[in-house]
């Protein structure tokens, strides 16, 4: 499936009118089921809305960052469905994901704690107090980040966001080394997917925690966010525009050095600040 | 509650380092209950990360949003927890809906169906045939707006932006009538939020359907948004930047004139253009 659709639009520029083709970015549903191993289908875990491609990332990214994965062996295999009568197109649209018992009761509980989710948002989590409890420990990295280095890393994600450049529609997630090297970058219409595909493929390839590595995001850094950066022991979450109050908050106590506004030569610090204080 | 929060921040330009207050956006977790008239504290339907402020709109839009709520006698009441045992924080973030028996009984069908919803999506839709199934009719206005008045209503909708001013954090959404008179403006961290507040107001004053007025968002159009303003009898929709796939198909087959890259004198129409034909 193609990430990016042509559309016929017409173009007005004052009284001009032109109507021409033009290319949005594409916004597809992805289901995620759960299965143990043997027979069954899945059943539904999650739908996002996402753009299609890196879905096994993506699935794999958002059941750790939901604490459903823990240990690599929690998950035996990522597929899609088989059976032949499943519309394709359908079938595109759904990742199931062949998990230890372990992780499906977690999915189970996770489930039973669970209602809907609206908007962005802390889905699944049914209490106010589950929201901000975390049952992992902060950071751990002395990880340090020249400052000359982390301000030319926005130009490089922009430089390699190849759907953006054709729609103006995808936000996009990239991690770096402490050298400015852009290791990674996936594309999303959702801030967060564009994150859970990126941390996914780490998680996948066994290389959390990234305590060594830089996740720059090309929107806001909200709360959700930092929170995924935290769980993946990343030590420096840049973000090229504004921080929430409770992105703040949390990066404060989970040992994550925030950057936000980081535009041109320029960026602020909320927390953390060590990782990027110049020798002296 | 406020909608900004002071922090203390590192401001870094080339070599020279700052240490300041800055004022971020407040993002903090809504608790929406449900309950019936009668005894009871509710029961958790869903929690949505948002900025404080016209949280019982919030909550209104969203419960109607998602079907919930119907028509007005649908909703009792908006209240808070009153329990003098509960810390008045976590009390602001709670709104507790009053329902009907009927909304009451869709609101149990809805949870049943549900499972988690990360990112933002289609929260609460289990399976993709849902995603794209409606019950609503399509959008029926024979509202015409003129180009010169469209293109002045972001400047019009960023003047009134009081807290994005101050924090570069939030994203707006303006309820306008043909005439570019700006009706409602709504913010919210979460570009949903916005919408289900403006159309939540709307809906408490019993002003649906809004068939003779304009939607304007400062972020991207989804399928999402598109779907709320359907669902809320909007004929014309505007973004400043760009649409996805899924919201151009449903905005063609919702009756609603999608117009996205809303900046200057410019814009881009997807969809139903003849709402926005000058006179020939």
């Amino acid at each position: 499936m193609s990430s990016v659709d042509r559309v016929r639009v017409i173009s007005r520029d004052g009284n001009d009118e032109t109507e021409r083709e033009d290319a949005v970015a594409v916004e597809e549903p992805l289901e995620i089921r759960l299965k143990s191993s043997g027979a069954g289908k899945g059943e539904s875990f999650v739908t996002t809305m996402r753009t299609p491609g890196h879905d096994e990332e993506l699935a794999a990214g958002l059941l750790f960052a939901e604490g459903l994965l823990d240990r690599r062996t929690d998950l035996v295999e990522l597929g899609r469905p088989t059976d032949p009568r499943i519309d394709p197109e359908l079938a595109a649209n759904v990742v199931i994901a062949t998990v230890s018992k372990e992780a499906l009761a977690r999915g189970e509980s996770l489930r039973r704690r669970t209602v809907m989710g609206s908007a962005c948002g802390v889905c699944g989590k049914t209490s106010i107090e589950n929201v901000l409890s975390s049952e992992r420990p902060p950071v751990a990295s002395d990880l340090h980040l020249a400052p000359e280095i982390l301000v030319r890393m926005p130009d490089r994600l922009r430089a390699e966001q190849s759907v953006f450049a054709q729609t103006g529609g995808l936000h996009a997630a990239g991690l770096f080394d402490a050298s400015g090297r852009l290791e990674a970058v996936r594309e999303d219409i959702g801030r967060h997917n564009a994150v859970d595909k990126l941390i996914g493929s780490a998680w996948l390839g066994e290389r959390l925690p990234l305590s060594d590595r830089v996740l720059v995001v090309s929107g806001r850094a909200g709360f959700e966010i930092a929170q995924k950066a935290a769980a993946a022991g990343i030590p420096i979450l840049a973000s090229v525009s504004a921080p929430s109050s409770l992105a703040v908050e949390l990066a404060d106590a989970a040992g994550l050095t925030l950057v936000g506004f980081l535009r041109g030569s320029r960026f602020n610090v909320y927390s953390h600040p060590r990782r990027l204080r110049t020798a002296s």
